[in-house]
């Protein structure tokens, strides 16, 4: 046998406690440092703190839309996966529609991905709901195109698309136009497991479910 | 319009040429290098390469297992979302146990995580699969524990899960240990998604398809 703990919610609190000893959480309004623990949890990585940027209405708005019932729409298949259906406040829906028949032809049609393309499909259900971005800067960009076009705002915005081509100028666009309550991660860091953290947080204020 | 590249291909191409520039890979065989190109692309991080851990089969490993037709076993179905199934060589099948109903109970008996009492129903499919640990390290932990019981080994793992409370600790085992080929991220880094970008990688040389 090896040596290691094995109870689930002492690996949690034990997580979250080095995570509050560790990262620089004070420089943050209390409700956004709950959800940063959740994400420094979820990439191992305390510094990430130096990288948020947020509206202050961010957490409060997200919160709200979703315990009204506000669907969750996400760019990957991988968020709406990870995301704990147990924390959600009115059994909310997650939608990726990535994967939907239409989006190669939309994506040829609108010349651009399909990450992007597959946002057509959002047009009905993005006014009011929490919109998670973590894999595809080009699906942010898409994002702010739409609400520029008048297509109705999302309630809150997670908008955490990785890598090098585009990450950091759309996160920097979403933050610089601000169109709805946002939190973001600066730089090329961000992610799936990020964008699921964020809504896991905004979902129930209960660290461990 | 805001002015970004929408062409998939060329984002794709674009990525990896800076990826290729910026990071240190020629400290890497070439095998592990294509693997690293994907795994910092998922995160954004070109400094992973420093915190890199292989066995030097590693990659022909786990190539010549999934092109025989190896079963993928995933500790997170994030994982095993991600996982790109046109990128198989063998229309592999892709196995996460965690939601499995009598995985709860297991865990219980155990005395130990879902996330490690999982394990339990990997044992027949464990000799020469390809496992991918990207969230939980008791699931790395459990996995040498079996290894050690003498269920038999798998043809490569993939070891990164990330955190506060035993993942550098269940890593370095899998590194001193070494009891398979294996691809690790030491120190606290990790994650579902660069646990799919080195099976997407191993899977196929193929960078874009």
């Amino acid at each position: 046998m090896i040596d290691y703990i094995r109870d689930g919610a002492e690996i949690y609190r034990h997580s979250f406690a080095t995570i509050r000893e560790e990262a620089d959480l004070a420089v943050l309004p209390d409700d956004v440092a709950g959800v940063a623990v959740r994400m420094i949890h979820t990439c191992g990585m305390t510094d990430l703190v130096d990288d948020l940027a947020y509206s202050l209405d961010f957490v409060e708005a997200g919160r709200r839309a979703l315990e009204a019932g506000a669907p969750i729409l996400c760019d990957a298949n991988m968020i709406a996966s990870g995301i704990t259906r147990k924390r959600l406040p009115a059994d909310n829906e997650v939608i990726c529609t990535l994967s939907d028949d239409r989006v190669p032809r939309l994506a040829e049609q609108l010349n651009n991905t399909r990450s992007a393309a597959a946002l057509e499909l959002w047009r009905d259900r993005l006014p009011g709901s929490v919109v998670a971005i973590g894999n595809a800067p080009t699906a942010l960009f898409r994002l702010l195109e739409l609400i520029n076009e008048g297509v109705g705002k999302p309630a809150a915005i997670i908008g955490v698309p990785v890598g090098f081509v585009g990450a950091v100028e759309s996160k920097d666009l979403l933050i610089t136009r601000g169109p709805a309550p946002y939190l973001a991660v600066r730089g090329r860091r961000g992610g799936s497991a990020m964008a699921v953290a964020a809504v896991n947080a905004l979902a129930t204020k209960e660290e461990i479910l």
